[in-house]
């Protein structure tokens, strides 16, 4: 596991520099306090169950701002960016514009006087992951050993956050690409420290509670074996790793990532698993700046639990909403409406186009 | 219940005009006949039990045409759109590019060999609903008589559909914008005749069950008492219809019409409770475009049950994704990888905003 550096920004946000060889300067701007009361909350559609996160303060984050202003450049002076050191490799920050308050009282669901109208409060974490100190890069870009670097920040970050009482879930991902609304073009990624369970996660552990119950065998373990056998929708398999299109793919492009030996978090990876998962994830985002000749815009979405949790597999899946070289898929009536997915693409069209241009 | 032209596209597709002046022409296009094979499947997500629509022919679909050649404005020869009339009130037609197969096999669920695989085929309908002949109107500019035409649409099909075996749902929507995707400028919405119950559905008919179970009163009936008496989302409140923001909206604008009585679907209403609900959403959709002083881009997504469905209320959900002036909401790590909305508005600005422009 990485030793980072540690710093304070102005505002008393904490900054991790990882195998620096700078180190961290002073944060010399003049940020305004951050607030101590909490800056979201989250609600519980009556409907549906499903929390939404309201973060009124996110309105005014930082858009699109021009290059020699961009925050996560490094800046040795400490006065124009997020990031006081002469460079950097990875650099951790916790947002400036959180989606989740990170400062304020634990979270705890509020008496629920009315179950119609269920607010909680309560703080979480939302870190800026950094790749690399050059504007122009990406994570396609990053050499093996930077992209292995990465998979030890992600470990160290979920290892420090799942140590915390008040976090449910740890979510490493990356937005890449204006078409899906990034507004920051220096590449990063980000790290969520949900206090709740995210729709997502409880839906994937019911379903392979349910799916043990009756077949007496791990989901994930099934699915990956499945997908191996099958072959159709390989793309990569590698001593210990597979990457490969899922039967129902709900994106024009979809790849999901396993390790071969099941293991519920990142931390738990050895060296060898992390080295391999490393060159098969850069494999995978190569291979989406080849389909079009140009950069994809995706979601990197890691799935991963605690070690005690009941089920679950660590896996990534990256997904675009390109659908061809000059569409885009959005979510329209069926998917915003009914969570009902239309794929153009077949997966197994999909996984023929990915394997052309894997190199 | 209004009594439609009836005819038949060069395809063999279904066309109905409805309070018709001029009726139907012939199409004289010569269109390729559609396959008797089904041209979309339906996956099972083994990770979440969700179905996905694969339809690979739908790639092909009419993108921007040039105004001159829009397949949706009336066409007394016959022989450049899909509308062979001199002109329409409101036509609907079969939708040429389906997102679910409208000839072949009845739907069924192949016997589940493997139950991670699951692929199910068979027919659906997807239906394109022309709200006027004029190119450039809208839904909100929509005289109240139109509009209350359009209500009547809306509940013939709905009877039309729900009356076959083969479909578990139905379901009116207009996307409308670039924005989200809209490929035709011509104003319309579509019907989906879904084979099987959305998962949206499905949560909400859940929700609605284990709230009667734990409350004993109905879920829908409850939310709109609690809206009206709270009020703080309230905007519009007539003898038949309201209409506020949610308490846990999704979207940066999002609005819930809800009929006063509970009814199932739009077939259910009385002739003054569709009076009624035709103006509140006229009312709210010219709202829409007020808030920016320009057209807004939004999903207007309508929620109905067969009369004995065992819970449900008719609604109308109206959102969209312009959470500024100038600037999108997408749906990005959280939304698309976790299912987790984050909104950067509060439902009760977002109220206060649309009451400054509800005439």
């Amino acid at each position: 596991m990485p030793t980072p550096v540690r710093g304070r920004l102005a505002d008393d946000r904490e900054i991790l520099l990882y195998d620096s060889d700078t180190g961290l300067g002073v944060d010399r701007r003049d940020l305004p306090r951050r607030s101590p009361l909490p800056v979201t909350t989250v609600r519980r559609d009556p409907r549906t169950g499903d929390r939404v996160i309201v973060a009124p303060a996110r309105q005014e984050r930082t858009y699109h701002p021009p290059r020699q202003m961009c925050p996560l450049c490094p800046d040795p002076d400490g006065r124009s960016s997020e990031i006081p050191a002469a460079d950097y490799r990875v650099a951790v920050l916790e947002n400036r514009f959180p989606a989740l308050s990170t400062v304020g009282v634990p979270y705890r669901a509020v008496p629920e006087a009315n179950p119609l109208r269920v607010e909680e409060l309560g703080t979480g974490r939302c870190e800026v992951v950094c790749f690399s100190s050059d504007h122009d890069g990406s994570f396609a870009a990053l050499s093996d050993e930077h992209a292995r670097l990465m998979i030890d920040v992600w470990a160290h970050r979920t290892a420090e956050l799942f140590a915390r009482d008040d976090i449910a879930e740890v979510y490493c991902f990356e937005n890449r690409g204006a078409e899906i609304g990034v507004t920051l073009a220096h590449p990063h990624g980000q790290i969520y420290g949900y206090p709740f369970r995210t729709r997502r996660t409880r839906d994937l552990l019911r379903t392979a509670a349910a799916y043990r119950a009756e077949h007496g065998t791990d989901l994930f373990e099934s699915i990956l074996a499945d997908e191996i056998a099958d072959r159709t929708r390989l793309l990569v398999r590698t001593e210990h790793t597979t990457a490969f299109v899922p039967f129902a793919a709900r994106w024009p492009v979809e790849v999901h990532v396993y390790p071969n030996r099941h293991v519920r978090n990142l931390i738990d990876l050895t060296a060898a698993e992390a080295d391999d998962l490393a060159l098969v994830y850069l494999t995978v985002l190569r291979a989406f700046d080849a389909l079009y000749a140009r950069p994809l815009p995706y979601i990197a979405s890691w799935h991963q639990y605690r070690a005690d949790a009941e089920e679950g597999y660590l896996h990534a899946e990256l997904f675009s909403v390109r659908r061809s070289a000059d569409k885009l898929k959005y979510l329209a009536g069926s998917e915003s409406g009914r969570d009902a997915f239309l794929n153009d693409k077949t997966p197994e069209t999909i996984a023929a186009d990915l394997r052309a241009v894997i190199a």
